[in-house]
């Protein structure tokens, strides 16, 4: 007979669990018969002891097995869907679905909200007024089918033991363990029905994973567990030391989205939305389209409007703006050496873009737009950042995320950092 | 401010906890204010990272200052206390105490119930019919004035933070942690207010601790500790690869006591009971007197008689006696070479004499008795074991216990293992 204590102790002690081991804990901590007590303990056990290939994989399928599994419809093309582990101003979600989609790959997104100061997909698209992320699963096929991209929240009965799981990790400081984080991220995107699936590895201070080496780790280990289930699945590892783009928050990113679609936008979002665009369709077999021309001719624009639209959204409205702002100023001339993703991902949450409880709500307006990116020339007293708030007594805080968090200087060199960092798969 | 998330990174990640953690954390954990699955991540942080003495001893501050601290009242001669890390057939409490009355010091000794293979101190006397083991301040103070000696139940103001913390590393796999169990034995014998403490710590199969060197480690961590807060502490080292004398249950544990106190019984109890004694005598500042004269004259079975009077119980009636019972022959002629504490234990253990859960009932009558020592020769076909329960459906577990737990042979030379292994402090 198994206990809870038994399986804690083999992990303490620095041993191996077995399979029966693995999926009795998860099974009997879904249906409450192992108390969070335990398993938090197991979870500490876990992040500072490590599981091999084969516990993680088992993890993996015994989370799958807590809930249901989606079995995706024929909507008469491939299918292949994303994820990223989060960072500061990460929007490529939202004009990279679309694009995809008008290259004749279906893209199922299943998304979460933010949690912390990375922000969430769903957030940022419910600044679009009408939008809604909740579908059901008929709605979402119909979806796939008539536009090819849809992005909605994840139903409640994949996975549940993750769900659990992740809600206890976040209160026992034991998020940071790389087995936990990739059997939580694969068990959701194998129960989804994927049949390839593209990782966005974050690498930074703005990223669960500071350094090149766990985050090659974690890729490596979501990888193996993708392939092991039969879905096709590739990482890259992309940077995160500096935030994407020129904006954080919610609408500020949907604005900055639409501009990629529309053929323009910041250099680094082109090239990532890009990057992951070519990988996905290599993914789902398709290897005669070159998204950059989708972006050029308009039809992955046509796509946003119609996945927009089909939810409630209405592409063409204006988006909600912050009621309050306040400008930093550039302190000095010179080259913007660093801009840190952490400072500014700080400061757009605590300008009230996210949120530090998963019932809190968030700002639609607020965020943090920044005028240079490390490499732009800056003369003194032009405006560096604009800081957005419903409510001006969060400038203060935010203020004081940002200190510290950017260098301008008149004689160092700056020596620029590739996007994409490296590639698993 | 402090959060536990903070806490347990700082654990978890190898660093050290500061005062104001630790003063936080304990009394937050207290008032329900840090719930069970922060804390059982955090002890299990500590199992694997350990804690260093400073941190050691602030713990315990802040599980004393948890509730309250007894001041113990003049009692006309000095107050020595003892502890056992616990081990099976270890009912040299029982002697000890009288005996160490009866050469002039006072013993207040709170003790508590046993749970899993070990047994507890309360749980033997309870096999004495009447006595009982719930008394107030007021009934200990006036028996260890009228008495000198008192074995009864600690109250529930002493220490709350380690109650609390006990029952949750029981169900989490954090037992075995040194400054986990260091703390919880000295900050409970603190708050009791002796001035003096002789500690006993179990090394081998039947114990916590199996090597000599993590209970050195235990028993030095333990008297700093004590030394720190001004309690005269020393730590014995003593074997529990065997079981201690020839009985591991409740009443047949009280009977070898009485055998002992009327100048009989093993050697070895005898030996580590004078052993122990002599440790407090000389910790409470008596030096003229030899205990073992008080065995030998009858003054420390008049002060067992008197001790267990005090408290209900009727030290000349006839103890329980198991229902039922099974003997184990010698397999062959030899020297009995091994008699494995742990086997011993677990099979008493299944007999009924200890529980699982602490709310489960204990038999009195149930335990192993065996008939021969290591080194002691036997003769094929001869009594080795008598197992006793209530409850013959238990002999069949019990049975598989002991199996493996002893080795006869007729050509194997015996090493002796002294009862006392070390001295620290």
């Amino acid at each position: 007979m198994i206990s809870a204590v038994d399986v804690i102790r083999a992990k303490r002690d620095g041993g191996r669990l077995t399979d029966e081991q693995v999926d009795w804990v998860v099974a009997a901590y879904t249906r409450g018969d192992v108390a969070e007590e335990q398993m938090s303990a197991l979870a500490m056990a876990i992040l500072l002891n490590g599981m091999d290939a084969g516990e993680t994989a088992r993890w993996t399928a015994a989370m799958i097995a807590s809930g249901e599994r989606l079995t995706l419809p024929d909507v008469g093309r491939p299918l292949v869907d994303k994820h990223s582990t989060g960072g500061v101003g990460d929007k490529i979600t939202l004009p990279l679905a679309p694009l995809v989609a008008a290259c004749g790959v279906a893209v199922p997104q299943l998304s979460g909200r933010g949690l912390g100061h990375t922000g969430g997909t769903l957030d940022k698209l419910e600044s679009i007024p009408g939008w809604r992320a909740g579908l059901s699963n008929k709605e979402m096929f119909d979806q796939l089918e008539s536009v090819g991209a849809v992005i909605c929240a994840a139903g409640d009965g994949l996975a549940p033991a993750d769900k659990k799981l992740y809600a206890l990790r976040d209160v026992t400081g034991t998020v940071e363990a790389i087995p936990l984080i990739a059997t939580s991220i694969m068990s959701k995107k194998i129960a989804e029905g994927t049949g390839a699936l593209v990782l966005d590895v974050k690498v930074g201070s703005g990223a669960f994973m500071k350094s090149l080496d766990t985050a090659r780790e974690l890729a490596e280990t979501m990888v193996a567990l993708g392939t092991d289930a039969g879905v096709h699945t590739v990482a890259l590892l992309t940077d995160m030391e500096t935030p994407l783009g020129l904006t954080a928050g919610n609408a500020v990113e949907v604005a900055e989205s639409v501009e990629v679609l529309a053929g323009g936008g910041p250099a680094d979002v082109v090239e990532l939305t890009l990057a992951l665009a070519r990988e996905m369709l290599a993914g789902a077999g398709v290897t005669d389209v070159d998204p950059a021309d989708k972006l050029a001719d308009g039809s992955a624009m046509d796509a946003w409007k119609r996945m927009i639209s089909a939810q409630g959204g209405d592409p063409d409205a204006a988006l909600p703006e912050a009621k309050e702002s306040h400008v930093v100023n550039a302190p000095s001339s010179g080259t913007l050496t660093r801009l840190d993703a952490l400072a500014v991902g700080m400061a757009a949450w605590r300008l009230g873009a996210g949120r530090a409880r998963k019932e809190d709500p968030v700002q639609a307006g607020a965020g943090v737009v920044w005028h240079a990116r490390p490499g732009d020339e800056v003369t003194e007293g032009q405006p560096l950042f604009t800081l957005l708030t419903d409510e001006p007594e969060r400038f203060e805080r935010a203020l004081q995320s940002l200190e510290g968090g950017y260098d301008v200087s008149a004689d160092a060199t700056y020596e620029p950092t590739p996007v994409v960092l490296d590639r698993v798969g």
